[in-house]
């Protein structure tokens, strides 16, 4: 059974405590102790307080982690359902070129969820946290009528006027998209098909253990290579429609230049289905101007360019120089 | 039936919308149409992106609003649930003397939910933000696979260092409550005696439509009248022992100096208990050094001197001179 509201915010604090450390800016604001250099009061009061690096903007964006919508007890460990809380928001980060600052957890509990499930999901949590300089700063507590319901928020930050939109792709701009895709979709498409079988998380790491791509979306947005970004999370399809629609523009893209992910064991390679709609591989999409030279990996990740942004405002997948019209199919909540 | 997440999204942007008008800082960061100045890119990007105001650090606070839990559709109107929901974020920036920069909304409902319950919602919430300069710039959307489920994020601000906290109270201070106290306790212990009969929200203001005390908060802070501070979401009794426990203090508070709510119709006082254990009043608790002149009425909203703190780490309730020892009894989850 959960502890006592007021027991599981300690220990929550406690868990939360080991994710600190120096962090790589400058200055030296008061620290509380055991957590970021840009916090200076953390959990345990009414509101968290931090500073902004000097010149920068403040960036913030949340995400549900919701039981039976975003993942299930018998499919994902607690430790998994952790990591991918906060991946979900450290991405977010990512896709506009900034850096994460503090993450805030809203968690509520069901009254018969053992406690052993919160300190494995925490376990995960701070451990991707740490890996990104992301402390636990604050958040809500609740007992939850129905299953286990998360929602991250991560507050970021970019210098000034220097964050990457999803509004900035031009006509004859080309498109990138880092890593593989279909990894995280194929995974899902598997457990649905066998809902008794366990899948072995290291034979589709990009499900079980997504990577948000902070480094990457930094080095792009410091080299002013992207004119737009966007981290994909719905899907392909659906997300290229996203930055084409904040752009006013179109997109045609190559079905044969799409990256797709290698699953299971023996590894296999995902359909294109799969890696034009499938979503949750948080890998980053985005677009350049022509002629600017994008290396075939920045920060260890591989980029491929998968086709170019068009005047007319439509979406065309090629393949063997047949192009049809893309609808975007991705994940999307209330389908009817 | 809810919209598909896109159409929601975007019935979500036109109702924030006109929640925008001139925020009352100086500078001129670049505005996206119809939404708050501090605010650079809202609602349909990966993140928003907020200035701070120049000296000032970011406040960052989170609450959960469940059904069944924080409320229940056939008790309270859906506006109320939307104002309450945002009344919840900025009570916890008016706790720490600050003022509030942008909203955040992750929002789940059941695909079964009347749109125009969201509509209502969504009225009632933009409707409080308008009122304190809170205009809404992004947040989540999800189908929740049981009951709605709300997360409210509020962003504010706060000059460099002048945070209230609750962990400045030292022996000798005096400590003021604002408001009345229990008229939120007594709306639902009177929902929950007769689950059937519908309250007038106009006889228990307090329940269905508090107000967050951001210009007292702000006024204290300014004038540095408060060494520390706390909204009254837990009730009296809990909230005192957050200050306490943090500022590693004690307290003695006088039961006839207690304000006490009057609710319903014919009016009647709470009686003590309900005044002392109560939560969701909203209102603060401060403590100010001995001696300090503390007005009758601040921002409109009366003030009362309710006890002092004391070196012994004890909380006693004094009736009629004689003094017990007072048990934390407010608001708590998980509670076994």
């Amino acid at each position: 059974m959960p502890l006592p509201e007021k027991a599981l915010i300690a220990e929550v604090r406690r868990l939360a405590g080991s994710s600190s450390r120096p962090r790589r800016h400058g200055s030296s604001p008061v620290v509380a102790a055991g957590i970021g250099a840009w916090i200076t009061a953390g959990i345990g009061d009414d509101c968290a307080v931090l500073r902004l690096p000097p010149g920068h903007e403040i960036l913030v964006t949340t995400d549900f982690t919701l039981e039976g919508i975003h993942f299930r007890r018998e499919w994902h460990p607690p430790e998994v359902v952790g990591h991918r809380c906060l991946a979900r928001g450290l991405s977010d980060i990512a896709a506009m070129g900034g850096e994460p600052l503090a993450a805030f957890l809203s968690l509520a509990l069901p009254s018969d969820l053992p406690q052993t499930w919160v300190r494995r999901f925490m376990r995960g949590f701070v451990a991707l946290g740490k890996k990104y300089d992301t402390p636990l700063a604050g958040g809500d507590t609740a007992e939850s009528p129905n299953g286990i319901l998360a929602d991250i928020i991560v507050v970021g930050s970019v210098p000034k006027g220097k964050a990457v939109l999803r509004s900035g792709a031009r006509p004859e701009d080309r498109i990138y998209v880092s890593g593989e895709l279909g990894g995280s979709a194929a995974a899902l498409m598997e457990m649905r098909a066998r809902p008794k079988k366990k899948l072995n998380p290291r034979d589709y790491p990009r499900h079980f253990h997504p990577e948000p791509r902070i480094e990457l979306g930094r080095i792009l947005r410091e080299k002013g290579l992207a004119t737009a970004m966007i981290d994909l999370s719905d899907g392909l399809s659906t997300d290229l429609a996203h930055i084409c629609e904040e752009s006013g523009v179109g997109a045609e893209i190559e079905s044969t230049a799409i990256p797709r992910a290698e699953v299971g064991k023996p590894a296999r390679e995902v359909n294109l289905d799969l890696a034009v709609h499938g979503g949750e591989d948080y890998e980053l999409l985005f677009t350049s101007p022509r002629g600017k030279r994008i290396p075939a990996r920045i920060a260890g990740v591989p980029i491929a360019q998968i086709g170019h942004i068009t005047r007319r405002p439509k979406i065309f997948l090629f393949n063997q120089r047949v192009g049809y019209e893309l609808e975007p199919r991705g994940w999307e909540h209330f389908r009817q």
